[in-house]
């Protein structure tokens, strides 16, 4: 009983730090794209000092669930919760990774004269970072239905980041001096694509977290055998 | 001892499928970049194949990692290495869709006039090969030198991918009716560059594997109190 409830407190402090994690890297798509659109360059030193953070969580967050299959061996469900965090915990860094390559991008273009403002960036940045949040929630409540809607949502985002691409194609197109500073618009509207891609790799996770159960079968077969 | 040996056979198994995983990707990304530098819609087929094929590996992989933790409940190092294994398994099915992005770009390239022959594009390739390969022979092995050797590699790679980068620029500046070739060739470039990313992932996993101290000595803590 004891061993038990020691167990369930590990599964909530899991579940919380990947939560906090969670939210470190939303406010991080948000800043990083605030200040590109803003061009306020203050904002570069949050975004890295928030990196640190979420560096610093996922080794702690990886050790936790290493810790917890070691000392609890847990059985079935809570096993494939915790190999799912391992992996959740892999793409939320990378999400931070991206949000980092964004300020390096904001660095490079608030140098030079705004080419145009931003609109479709900026929303690509606030489906993201909602596909990042839903995500998250999917996965804490096994919601099979809003992982599958985070899923639909990643199309609306490859098709801003087509309308991204061909609406800054025709500014290249007309006056090459835009070349540049609209190739670096165009890679932040990619990294803001993997990000979408890194909250639809957590809802394929969610789902066959949820619904695996070509696993279960295995295990089960294995085990009356 | 029975229940040893029969451990044993499956994390040979497990090694095995992850390098002929590995081997599949390899040919993924020099079947992608032969068919955009040689003009060959023939190999499209082929990668796509492949790509199904890496598909279903990574769910028996992920299956036979998890029935591994469920049913051997291993401790410590082999515990690591098969947690291990399933963030190699994601990062080797993500190095197949990449080079399914390489296939799609090099359809639309090769429908148009050649823009020029490719160099830095096939060189990238190269280099890219070799690190998934010898990213999954580290792992093999447990061979940190070799990890370390490959995340010097990472460096060749992004170098290359900044030359294709100016040498398309400058392209693009002299004349615009080439933007739009451009473009697609530096997003293969683009993809290369995160396929050895991902290699650069595996090579971490590797020598936080073999040198994570951290992690054990939180065990042997817990174990001793």
């Amino acid at each position: 009983m004891e061993i038990h409830r020691h167990f369930d407190e590990e599964l909530s402090s899991l579940k919380e730090k990947l939560l906090f994690m969670a939210g470190l890297a939303e406010s991080m798509i948000y800043k990083a794209v605030k200040s590109l659109a803003e061009r306020d360059e203050s904002l570069f030193k949050e975004v890295n000092e928030a990196e640190v953070k979420v560096n610093h969580l996922q080794i702690e967050i990886d050790e936790l669930c290493l810790r917890l299959l070691a000392l609890r061996q847990p059985m079935a469900t809570d096993l494939r919760f915790i190999t799912s965090a391992m992996k959740i915990n892999s793409e939320l860094e990378r999400i931070g990774d991206l949000a980092v390559n964004i300020i390096q991008r904001a660095a490079v273009l608030i140098k030079q004269p705004q080419l145009k403002p931003l609109i479709d960036i900026p929303r690509m940045a606030d489906l993201t970072q909602k596909m990042v949040k839903d995500s998250l929630d999917a996965f804490i409540n096994r919601d099979v239905d809003l992982a599958r809607l985070v899923l639909t949502r990643d199309d609306e985002v490859d098709a801003l980041k087509d309308q991204v691409f061909r609406e800054l194609l025709t500014f290249m197109l007309g006056d090459q001096s835009t070349i540049p500073r609209a190739l670096e618009l165009i890679l932040v509207s990619r990294h803001l694509e993997r990000i979408g891609d890194h909250a639809t790799n957590i809802c394929e996770d969610v789902i066959y977290l949820v619904q695996g159960k070509d696993i279960r079968h295995h295990i089960e077969e294995e085990r009356k055998s």
